[in-house]
């Protein structure tokens, strides 16, 4: 039997393991440091208290169950082997013929740790829950003082980062404030909230088309987000955010800025970029260690375009099972083939109603494009009564311009940064 | 503008402030601890994996946001002077006319505080994911190990209070082994899970009738939980439960057994019972302080039966409903009634499709039981989405066997317990 150990149960992982579930003559142990597979195009809306974790997250282990030849492992790992061949989890020394490491990528504060506490990111649910915690606790807070300063500071939100996180968090709590909080609360105005999306670039979606990223500036506008370009942030603290000799004072901020590859690669001694992506061949296997793949937000694969693939969501899929098919290739006595990744489009939602899409010389904007962002986020959401809640849920939120999940909880749910 | 200020947002509370909303020449505040109300009813379904917290909880501040003259605010109530009409919180000092203290219980672990630790009780919301870990994390490291001794203690849950919360744990992580994880555990046999509910008395369900509690135990018995009775618990620590010279070996153990009621009564100089409860005048005022009020689970209300009513959410619901109305009728120039209790009668579920009912001389068991069960939670559950969502989940649960909460989160998501 050949042993394939699978890091990572995100979109790559996990669609490396659906091409080798029951395939013959492979043992396939998948090990995550987290029992559940997470849809994180959809994380921004338990964010912003639309829908709740466990709508867009699922139990890897349930969602390989029909698959004989796999094992699923809860643990996390503390290093690869290369030369022998085995990974150190805390599970145990976990032996293997392949591997395809998928571990993903975490925040980056380009040095700046020390901001992390102060404008958390948005990877987890955790972090999804922290986030919504804090946007509620600011309304909570200003609705109890007098002070209008100090009104004015808890309730200005400033997002860090114009990518489509960026902006879907943005115009999300600029929605919510406008339209679900506004009937909430009745010392503060919750209509009277400022939303700032800072983007140290000269404009935000720098992926998308010129035209479209002006389109969704406009968008944002028209919610009542200030889009604030070429404006670097050079410091975070509790007090708000810090633009060069510009204070900016903010209640919350959100970051959405860098992110960086899981150590994993580095670690075992793998060439690796400056966000720590490990440099793969065009099969997707590690140069010298051909039975090594690296799939997802931990590679950089610049053979298509010349430019690093990004690290979405399709790339991850499309990559985690070609390095699957090329275990079921060698197996097969095939030769290897180069990956392709196949570019559906992109897009980006802007509140509720508006969205971008873009493929190729196809660009839309609006409410069709919101629509079909629709479509496909049903369509990939995974497992039938995930669907079917999310949808439910979306169309009551439409209806009513509620939000269902407004709750705030957590270790730390008392009013901690309510100064 | 008489002010009336109603301290906890539970059954008692916000009952209390429906009746009170848009009532003319009242002005009310009800501050809480938590941002939201919550359906306790149902809240062992969160910690058993089948609901959301946010279906069984909703924002105070939105249930109430119809109402002109209702104030909500997020806050904690250090102590209330009765002498000067004024509520010490972190929101400021309070003053009011009238006051309806309904502040709730918390578990009480009989002078065994250190208990606490290693055996979550189920009140809040965070108890219930923290217990949904606890339960998942067990079989996951369950099936990472090989020594078979302690995988039978990691699959060994104690349960210790044979009342209706207790019952519906036990009964539910007993159909959650055998059904849902049976299918995604390989290594392990999560049928083999052992389930022990630990009753001090001499049977469980002392409010129930005997036939019908024997009935339950059949029930639990036909689920694979053992039921123990007249077996006091003298011990608990991280490797499970000492019962006198036994030691029952078991990876989780859940607390269901004594409850305490909020401190605010005692430190307010009320006169309290051995569990904290306020001795309560037949109207549910206080003696010798007619505009003090207390209802729900923080009253010790004994003029109806001569035994105290119970701490259930009918009590709870029409008790701030009674006190609502002694305001009322005060500002109207009507006397004091006595409150009278309405009972509807009571129920416990054993897993799917079992429940017991009983209200005096009806009781039922069985599946009849059970439905009657489902559309009675339905009705009361909050809201129309949360009722269609729960309706939708249960439904799919129903027909799958699935339970689509599995998620280990929070902030020790890590298999902190797993030795």
């Amino acid at each position: 039997m050949t042993r394939v150990l699978i890091v990572g149960g995100g979109f790559a992982g996990l669609n490396a393991a659906k091409v080798l579930g029951n395939a013959s003559g492979v043992d396939v142990t998948i090990i995550d440091k987290r029992n559940h597979h997470l849809f994180q195009p959809l994380l921004y809306q338990v964010a912003m208290a639309g829908l709740s974790p466990a709508d867009i997250a699922a139990p890897i282990r349930s969602m390989l169950a029909a698959y004989k030849n796999i094992r699923v492992l809860l643990g996390t790992v503390d290093g690869v082997d290369l030369q022998r061949n085995v990974a150190r989890t805390d599970a145990g020394d976990l032996p293997f013929d392949y591997v395809i490491l998928a571990a993903g990528s975490t925040h980056s504060y380009f040095g700046h740790d020390e901001w992390e506490e102060f404008a958390p990111g948005l990877k987890t649910l955790e972090q999804a829950t922290e986030i919504r915690r804090r946007v509620l606790v600011a309304f909570e807070a200003a609705e109890r003082i007098q002070d209008p300063e100090e009104q004015k500071r808890l309730l200005t939100f400033a997002v860090v980062g114009g990518g489509p996180t960026g902006v879907e968090l943005a115009g999300a709590i600029a929605e919510m404030s406008r339209f679900t909080l506004a009937r909430d609360f009745k010392a503060v105005s919750a209509r009277s909230a400022r939303v700032i999306l800072l983007e140290a670039g000269p404009r935000i979606l720098p992926m998308f088309s010129e035209g479209q990223a002006a389109r969704a500036v406009r968008d944002l506008g028209s919610l009542g987000v200030t889009v604030r370009v070429r404006t670097a942030v050079t410091g975070i603290d509790s007090d708000g955010v810090q633009i060069g000799d510009e204070r900016l004072r903010a209640g919350t901020v959100l970051w959405a800025a860098g992110v960086k590859a899981s150590r994993l690669g580095a670690a075992a001694g793998l060439l690796v970029d400056a966000q720590g992506r490990v440099i793969v061949e065009p099969d997707l296997s590690v140069k010298d260690f051909p039975r090594v793949f690296v799939a997802g937000d931990e590679a950089r694969f610049t053979h298509q375009t010349g430019a690093p693939l990004p690290g979405t969501a399709p790339v991850a899929m499309q990559a985690g099972r070609h390095a699957a098919h090329m275990i079921l290739d060698d197996l097969a006595g095939k030769s290897r083939r180069p990956f392709h990744f196949v570019d559906k489009g992109q897009m980006a939602t802007i509140g509720r109603s508006r969205a971008i899409l873009e493929k190729g010389s196809l660009k839309l904007g609006g409410f069709i494009a919101w629509l079909l962002w629709l479509v496909i986020h049903i369509y990939y959401l995974t497992g039938f009564k995930n669907r079917l809640l999310v949808v439910v849920q979306w169309a009551w939120s439409y209806v009513t311009f509620g939000r269902g999940a407004r709750l705030i909880t957590g270790e730390d749910w008392r009013m901690r940064r309510a100064r």
